[in-house]
Formats: structure tokens, sequence, C-alpha cells
């Protein structure tokens, strides 16, 4: 399975993975793929150079990128205090009584709130890239569209292509216009922000829109290599693979994720949800006791972004501590029914490639 | 393109065409595909026996299928009237105050109201199965799940297979073990009636659940040759499509829909809806200023079937005969973005195999 992309990138396999796994991101570019490490967590900039300085001595020279979250126009920041008083006590309220309701015990008393995800924030948002281009990174992908100008242009100046998520065919063409090098093609299916049109429809929409000018990879519902080849007969030029990994297990190096798979590996493609209450745009998420609080008639209509996020960092913090398979917070597409197992990436990415291979022998044996 | 479809059904290509048209089905059984026949809209047996010798006398021997809509366990039915007595006096006012805002003007006083689609009754749906058992039809399908066990053996007696529309591969394998032949694996971007699983996830889950016992065939995001060989890479003996007929030249023969023809041609793939508005189960439709109304903050909830369909029967017959683009009621998926042109079925079926081809073409150069 060889594309163009796999020149570009000098990749093995067009397979993109994208984790906030230093340790996931490393395993895939070791096994052939393109590792994408996410940011948006790392509040300190420091925190990114040393998981960073750790990928360049783990990665065996193969080739990673990183996955940032900066909107395309500078929003007016505040710090989170400012920002917080544009939250409902209503709002409040209902977080507090429904973490008692479902058991999620405070955080204890030596322990103040780590202050939540700040990656979104413009500002840290930067910091990622300017720590990212210290590095051999081989692709910055920005998971809410195109990213600032001067961005993009940082990135090129440094030889690096920057990657954009599309939910639309509109959206591929804007990005590819203020000079997106990559667009994903974010289907209906996948995991965390995503728009309505499923990866079937989408994915040739976006390929006739912009794929004779740059690659398109497919996101949102590839897990196995039948999907692979099917969104290569669609016209993409390699996938971006999201859920798949949160069940590898590297996953849970340096992350303390076990409540966390063992909800995954339960879940059928039935058990997500497309739900704002993430970060105030719509995004999948695994369907637990959490997320249908939310869908119940006396729950509040999620704030817009990002201070619903803020509402809600500090009991992502205590659900994440309490542990609770059945109260969890996580952004997954549906292909988490096909998560059944905690494997190692090389695994996976050898099971992606012998099928994808057994799948070309089946359809051409159709001719 | 040749699959274990093709001689089970006598098919040149295994291609299924669902359409409420004769004159599509029959073009579509001409080009080489199965053409299906949706019977839901007779309410008079003696109309659809008409429909079904027209087909027999303009399909070339080629062999044919129907689609009838029948619940897996018979309700207790009433006549039309007798379940009005259920509908809200305050959705009968929301219909007429829509209607009249958006300039969908009454019935001429000469004629009453049609009496709405009875095809969901359970009577009408057998006089459906009896009616088409009498003609030489190679498939009875079932847009509401497993038929009953006593319409699967009258079929199986007559040698006619069945098949059923699964949304979960839960469905699928209750359809299998009920004794269905055929399973359609209904993804979410399909029109009609639809579940929330995308089909680059629920048609491989299908196809593991059940496809070594029956022939699945991927409905949802099918319009092109390069989603025949998505949904082939994906497991699929077959296609089924719906909405890719609805603009072709033949489907006006007989069934005046130019507006709706013309509201299909403009529409983006973002241009349509999921809801409950149209039978009362979640259905995609063409987003129009009908269904905009309807996702109001003042519109009420839509009613359980069959009561919805009921509601909204004559308002559909009042819409149909407006004739106003921006106001139709229409089920339709995904793919509506991809038809801008109206055609005849055999240039359509033309263009599936090239591109399909072309394709194949394509992935086997990736190795």
């Amino acid at each position: 399975m060889r594309t163009e992309l796999c020149d570009r990138f000098g990749v093995e396999h067009p397979i993109v993975g994208f984790t906030p796994s230093e340790h996931v991101a490393a395993a895939i570019s070791r096994a052939g793929g393109l590792g994408v490490l996410g940011c948006v967590r790392y509040n300190d900039a420091a925190d990114l150079e040393a998981a960073l300085s750790w990928m360049d001595a783990n990665t065996d020279g193969r080739p990673y990128g990183v996955d940032v979250v900066m909107p395309s126009t500078v929003p007016t920041e505040g710090t989170q205090l400012d920002l917080s008083e544009f939250i409902p006590a209503e709002h409040r309220a209902f977080v507090e009584r429904t973490l008692a309701d479902l058991g999620v015990p405070p955080l204890p008393d030596d322990e103040r709130a780590g202050g939540g995800v700040l990656g979104w924030l413009h500002s840290v948002a930067r910091s990622h890239v300017d720590v990212a281009l210290k590095h051999p990174v081989r692709l910055i992908a920005n998971a809410l569209g195109s990213p600032p100008p001067d961005v993009i242009e940082q990135a090129r100046a440094c030889g690096v292509p920057v990657a954009a998520l599309a939910g639309t065919a509109e959206h591929a063409r804007r990005h590819v216009a203020k000079g997106v090098d990559v667009v994903v093609a974010q289907g209906y299916e996948a995991g965390g922000h995503t728009g309505e049109i499923a990866s079937m429809v989408l994915l040739p929409e976006v390929v006739d829109a912009v794929g004779e000018r740059v690659p398109v990879l497919a996101a949102g519902g590839i897990g196995s290599g039948r999907q692979i080849a099917a969104a290569l007969a669609l016209g993409a030029q390699g996938v971006w693979m999201g859920s798949a990994w949160l069940t590898t297990a590297e996953y849970t190096q340096g992350l303390a994720a076990s409540a966390t798979q063992q909800a995954l590996l339960a879940a059928t493609s039935a058990d997500t949800v497309r739900s704002r209450i993430y970060s105030g745009k719509p995004a999948r998420l695994l369907k637990t006791r959490w997320t249908q609080a939310w869908a119940a008639p006396d729950a509040p209509e999620p704030l817009p972004m990002p201070l619903q996020n803020i509402l809600v960092s500090e009991a992502h913090e205590r659900i994440q501590r309490s542990a609770d398979p059945e109260v969890v917070a996580m952004p997954v597409g549906q292909i988490v029914g096909r998560l059944n197992e905690v494997r190692p990436v090389a695994e996976v990415v050898a099971d992606l490639l012998a099928e994808f291979d057994r799948t070309l022998d089946r359809l051409h044996a159709l001719r």
C-alpha cells in the first residue's frame, strides 16, 4: 500500500495516527506510519518540549508530526478567570449535582484543579507551534480548520506542511485557498469534533473539490484494512486514525487510562453520542452516564466554545481520577465497536496492512 | 464487477435500485441491475397489480423485485379515522399554520384528501405481497426489519428471497435468525428511515455478523463507482441505491415531481436532515422550509408511528401539488449532493460501472 503521501512524508504506509500519547505516537512512527502527537493537553510549553525530545530519541529517526488546536481568527483572549464570569450559576450547579449523583468524588483538598485544558487558547497553541518547529516534525495538523496565515507561513518557512480538518467540501476549498497543504476529511462517524456528513459521502466530495491540488486523508470510521481500502477507493491518499490507538498497550504508558480503556473495550458502535458538552462544538464522545446526564430533560444547553470546556474541565479531571468505566468523558468515533482488546501498536498496524492486502485480492477477483 | 449476488438474482451487475417509480425500476432492470419497486404508495392492490403487469411487459424478461413496509409484529389496526382521534389538536393546528405560512394552498374543493399512504398498514402491506407473488418477482424487501414469519414462509414457498434493512449488526443477526435471506445494511447517511451508525462502520460490522450466512447489500451514501468499490471493499456483495434514481429522466414519467427534482438538483450533501416528522421514526429528508419549520422552537414533537404520517399525509399531498422547490417533503440521502443533472437510468448505470473499473485500476496500481 503505497501512495504519493508515502514519498511526501517519507513513511512506509499512508497511515497517519493521531494520539495524545507520545508513547503511541512514537510506536506508530516506528511501525512505518506517521505518528501525530496531540498537543492540546500541554498547558506548559516545557512539557511539550520534553515530550518531543523524548519522541526524537524514540522514533528511530522515523518521521512524526504534531496536532494543535488553533482557531483561524485570533479570539479576544482573557485569562480563564475572566471567561469564567460568563458561566451561568445554573450550569455550575448542574455539573456539581450531576457529579454527586454519579458518585464522582471532589478533588483531594491538597490538590487544586489543574486549570483545565488551555491548549485551545491562541497563545498556548502558538507556543506549541514554536516548540514543535524546533524539532524535526514533518506535519503540523490543526484540529480546528485553517490555522492563521502567519502560522502557515511560519511552518512553510521551516519546510513543514500544514494539515487542517474539513467536515464539508467547502471547508476544504477554503483551507486550500489559505495555503493548507493537506486536508483531513473528517466524517460524521469520527471521534471528537465532527460534522454531519458521513465519510462515504464526504470523502469523494472533498477529493473532487481539492484532491488535484493537495492530498486528502480520510478520517472517521477507519479501524481495519477493509476501511483503509474503502477510503483509498473513495480517493483518499491515506488515512487519519485516532480512536483505534486508544486501546493500544502503549496508550496507558504515562497516562492513567485503564478505566477509560475498559469502557472503550466494552462499547459497541452504537455507544457514542455527538454532543456539544465536551468543548461547546459538536464532538463525538463515548456514551456514558456522564453524557446521558447532559441529554436528560433537566440538563442545560451546553455553553459555546470556549466556555463549555472551562465549565467541565475540573469535572473531566474528577471523572478521570474516579476511574469508573461507567462515567467517562472521552472523545471516540463509532469505530469503538471494533476496539475489543488491548494490543501493541505494531500489531494493530500489521493487521491493518494484512487485511488491506486481502481486501485488494478480493476486489481484484471480482473483475 | 461480478459477485455471487449476480448469479443468485440473475443480474449482470450487483446493483439493486429501489424506487417508487415503475418506469425507473424497469429501466434499472433493463440496464442489468435489479429494479425494486416501492409498493407503499399503492393504497389499492389493483393499482399495484397494474404496475407489476406493466413491469412484466417492460423489463425484457430481466429480474426485478418489490419493496413493502411491514412491521414484524402485527399491530392492532384501526381505520385511519380511529387512529386520527389520537392526534392532538395542537399538532393539527401547527401543520395548518405552517402550510399557510409557507404559502401551500389547500386542496381544491372538488378533491378530498387521498386518505394518506396506507401501505404501512399490515393488511395493505400483505395485499402487496399477495399481488407481488403472482408476478415473477425475484426479491421481496421489507423496509421495516424482518417481515412476519408467515410472510417469509409465503415468499419462500414461491422461491422468492426476502430482504430486510438493518441499522445495526444486532438487527442483522435477528433478521437472519428469523429466516431473512438478504440483509441491507442501511447507514446513517441513507435517505428515509435510518439509524445513527454510518456505512463505513456499519457495513463491515454487519458483514462480520451475518456475511457468512447471507449476502449483505450496502445502502447509504452510494451514488458513484468509487462508492460501490468502497462498499465491496467493506465486504458487501452488492449495493442498494435509492436516492440516485430520483433525478433520473424516467422518474418523472407517471409522477409529477419536477419541483422535487429541482430541489434535489440544487441540494448539497449538507442539505438533509434526520427527523421523525415524515413517519414518526427517524428518517433522512431533504432540508427545506417544511423541515425547518418543524425544527423551530415553537414546533411540537413529532408523534409516534403511525400517527405522524396520518398527521402529515394531507400536508404531503398539498406540498406535492403546490410544486414549490423550497417546500418539499422528500426522503433522500446525503448523496443528494452528487445529484446535479437529470439523466437516463442507463447512463447512470453505465457511469457507475465505468468509474468502478477505473477505481479498481487505481487501487491495483497501489500495490
